[in-house]
């Protein structure tokens, strides 16, 4: 047994240490003969180094070496060399040495690993959940984590300097009406009544406002029982933060200080602050999204005006109803196949777009198109001037109500920017999207529903509106967008009784119901709530983005497949009947089933 | 409306700012008349300063000052100054100045709160949960807070220096049949299974270095479902770690560190480390406790040997069972009064003695008891001598099996020093408790079972004694103790198949029984596991301390009732029918009522 303790890291090893004796641990990353040497890569968490194992100095060592295979857990003295210039290896921080072993202990021996413990492995997910432990084991995985640990060590240490304190919320909630699907817990103590899993800690983070906190921020786990996509978890961390006394422009400027501060510290780059600011009005319009990607341009352009007179009924019938009519302008790429202009139209169809038209300018000159027939020349020079049409363009149009428009224009404009290769992945471009409408109009319950939630405070200037024109009302939210994806969201909240019971009226919410609904957190604003304002990011997210994965499952040490299972430890599972009893529930399966054995 | 940003906090205003503008904002701890004049105590989370309103220089704003109330929340225009001599109130740290007020505006008004917003109020601690924004609102409760995130904040500096990285687990996990009671979620995707939340990272930290993280650790919070006690939560957090490649000495060192950290960070006291380790039997010994209260000495005296050949049956009889007889020397307390006797043979009984013997040496000489007649002047000197009898001493005795004297003797102990004011509520004494027992025997099942878990590793020098002779092996744990509350504690893990193995055969399991209890992480140990050990910190508890509160609700921000409940908001609460449809589980209770319907 080898007394001595570990000395170094694997990775950190460089030509400085040459000459002295190390201590080292880790695992076998790979071990090969080569004339009657053994040569071992050892890998901890900073890196690997090879060690070198020959019969005369290793020794009795020299029989464990040969026995030793991949994964093992060794621990190795040796003295640090000099590598053979031939033999330096470029492609590891620690190439230019090897470590001649005198004396190896093996920790524990090592089955043979479902798949390679190495980057980039093409292994079908499933089976890095199901052995996570060894996926973990993988560099880019580490990698992952060491990042996701110092962004949220960035985020606590910025805070702290800015007179945040972190306070712990609740987990074990109330179950609200509002919102996501909430997980629950039946609670033992409490027969029949359970308790939620928290969707977000806004209740108690604008409940530590009134007492006074001024400033909060936690990095909390969250929980919304949804059906999963790509990029959502059952179970996610957000930073989520509260301010007391601050308005809009102070909130927004103390965020991007921070992160600023993240890709700073975490990735080394100097990021441009302070940000641009676009209405969630300019963003739609412009780009057909509240989170537009701002790496590439391809702006959406309104051409209503530009083909008036024209004879293309779609275009004509759309405008009279009070429709608009827009298009993208994908530069140089008026020789698009036939073929994929069809599946535009298809694309287009899923945003609930009723059709796609377009215009090609071949770089010879001229116009191509079916419908190019419907336009004057006039209409055409107004059409390219608004487009900003060169020779060799295509432009992309839909004619539908403004919101079709934009979701089915923002959609195209990000998928031609894919085709055409517009998107630079290492481009980071931030923009905040800031005058969100307080309400958005729902044609099922015919009544105005609060967009972000009703308790975000309305503009100063649109507190005339609430109930006169509510549809022209803007809120103070404001969204954090990051090369197309929102990072973070919040908004100012609503502190004053008087402004909050004309919210609550203009959504159709009487008194009763208000108090029903947010009984205690109406009451405890009458003692004394100071104004207020928050936001949240979403932290995998985040980190997903800072770490170029497509999934938050890369960031995350132990998520869950889209059917919400842990394939390593097999939750959810079956409990005790004894479990459920002391919880006074039943499954409605064994219920079932009790009836199929009478 | 007063479009100035606050400038200043309340309380760090200094005569260096006399003759400054400042903007406050605040609320309204006091508001008096006097002489003509208004005086507010700002209250901000920084403290508290004076604020005066003349007719002159307020203005329009003394009217605003005039129906101001207390709990307003108000913003304030003014200029610090020098307060005459007369007036300075040394109680505050801004008690040299006031703000000569010259615009007030009140940012929200506040209903008269059920009770006074200041320290050392003596109020049903039930009105205080159900109106926790307003509890919070109290200095020595935000002082509670603030040195919470500061002692977490220190924790990650400390651990981040050290390499250690904080990694997330997952909320929503298996049931495991070992341990305390499970809280559950009912899984709406997976019909009748079921999530448990966990009692704590275990698994997942030990299968982190199965991956290969080397250094974790996580403020995490953890569930268990059991009845509570005062120092008990629902859900509580601790400062969780596991390290690879390190031994009890590294860890316990590395720990020092940590502790010392916090202490000097949060409270400026600079504690002296090593702390000096106690082994489990000395402990015991000693303290009867193996979480020792060692603020004050009343060690544990073994008289066996001393009282032999006297006539006394009942030490005759424990003797001659194997039993033995110790006791306590209560200092200069031999006049204490025949009654309290009586009351603490009856303490003793609480914890299972069958009877509590003394003998009083009065000041004035001697020796004064009932059964002094049964001993020998001999006897009387051996045991004045074991004890270190001194003339006024009292000493208490206990007859019976260890373990039944070590927990009545050990409980009188700390019963004795509090009556005699022994415990200074300013010091701090740590200590560790090392080389814990293995296994107990559990009479009821008759057989050996895991004194902490059946991964703790036994010591290496016990390893031959696992199947001949369990009850003398000694494992590699170690609790850290402070001022007799365990403050935090853990174990080097078994990292090795054949160790692991001889455990399970010690405690009765077969391999297919452990194989079904603790499948996947024992196939995770297959595949290159370090050597490996962690421990855990009650993060509640040592805030508790630290704070000098008696109880952990003081130190979290919305704590639960003994029953669980949270009465601000009312959680656990009734939920639609619809939601426990979905998750395919209905409560007993509605059945029975479904039930009686019929």
């Amino acid at each position: 047994m080898i007394n001595e303790k570990r000395s170094h890291h694997c990775g950190v090893l460089t030509k400085e240490q040459a000459g002295e004796q190390v201590v080292l641990c880790g695992w076998v990353a790979k071990r090969r003969d080569h004339g009657g040497l053994i040569f071992i890569d050892l890998r901890d968490r900073s890196g690997i180094v090879q060690v070198v194992a020959d019969p005369e100095s290793a020794g009795s060592s020299f029989k464990t070496a040969e026995d030793i295979r991949n994964e093992y857990v060794i621990k190795v003295i040796g003295n640090v060399r000099l590598r053979d210039e031939d033999t330096i290896n470029e492609n590891i921080p620690t190439g230019t040495i090897e470590v001649l072993a005198h004396d190896i202990e093996v920790l524990n021996g090592a089955k043979t690993p479902p798949f390679y413990i190495k980057d980039g492995i093409d292994t079908d997910e499933n089976l890095r959940l199901k052995y996570r432990y060894l996926d973990l084991r993988r560099p880019e995985m580490q990698r992952n984590l060491i990042l996701r640990h110092k962004v949220a060590k960035l985020m606590r240490d910025y805070l702290d300097d800015n007179h945040f304190l972190e306070i712990e919320t609740p987990m074990l909630c109330k179950s609200t009406p509002e919102g996501a699907r909430d997980y629950l817990v039946p609670s033992r103590v409490n027969p029949g009544k359970f308790y939620a899993l928290p969707q977000s800690p806004q209740i108690f983070k604008q409940l530590l406002m009134v007492a006074g906190m001024e400033r909060y921020f936690q990095i909390a786990r969250c929980f919304r029982d949804e059906d999963l996509r790509a990029d959502r978890q059952p179970e996610f961390t957000q930073l989520d933060m509260e301010m007391s006394f601050m308005e809009v422009d102070e909130i927004l400027e103390l965020m991007e200080g921070l992160i600023h501060h993240i890709f700073k510290g975490a990735l080394g780059k100097d990021i441009q602050i302070p940000f641009q600011r676009l209405t969630w009005d300019d963003a739609m319009d412009r780009f057909g999204s509240d989170k537009p990607d701002l790496r590439f341009g391809m702006e959406l352009k309104n051409v209503s005006e530009a083909v008036q007179g024209c004879t293309f009924q779609v275009f004509n019938n759309v405008i009279a109803n009070g429709g608009q009519v827009k298009c993208i302008n994908v530069k140089g790429y008026a020789d698009i196949p036939r073929r994929q202009l069809d599946e535009l139209v298809k694309f287009c169809g899923i945003y609930g777009a009723k059709g796609m038209a377009w215009l090609q300018f071949p770089a010879e000159g001229g116009v191509k198109s079916s419908i190019a027939k419907f336009f004057s020349d006039e209409n055409i020079e107004a059409i390219k001037k608004a487009a900003e049409v060169e020779a060799g363009d295509l432009l992309l149009f839909v004619a539908d109500k403004p919101s079709v428009v934009a979701a089915s224009l923002g959609a195209l404009r990000i998928e031609m920017a894919k085709r055409r290769g517009l998107i630079d992945p290492d481009k980071l471009a931030f923009t905040w999207v800031v005058d969100f409408p307080m309400f958005e109009y729902n044609e099922e319950e015919k009544r105005y529903v609060a967009m972000h939630h009703p308790f975000t405070a309305p503009r100063d200037e649109d507190l005339p509106l609430l109930l006169t024109n509510p549809g022209k009302v803007y809120a103070k939210a404001y969204d954090m967008v990051l090369n197309g994806t929102e990072i973070g969201g919040g908004s100012i909240r609503i502190h004053r009784r008087d402004v909050q019971k004309k919210v609550f009226e203009a959504i159709g919410l009487s008194d009763e119901e208000a108090q029903e609904k947010f009984g205690f957190m109406m009451n405890a604003f009458e003692y004394g709530a100071p104004p207020h304002g928050g936001l949240a990011f979403g932290l995998d997210r985040l980190i997903m983005i800072m770490a170029q994965r497509d999934s938050i499952r890369d960031v995350i040490a132990f998520p869950k497949t889209q059917s919400a299972s842990d394939l390593m430890t097999q939750a959810p599972n079956d409990v005790d009947e004894k479990q459920l009893r002391e919880l006074h529930i039943k499954t409605s399966l064994l219920m079932k089933k009790d009836k199929e054995d009478k």
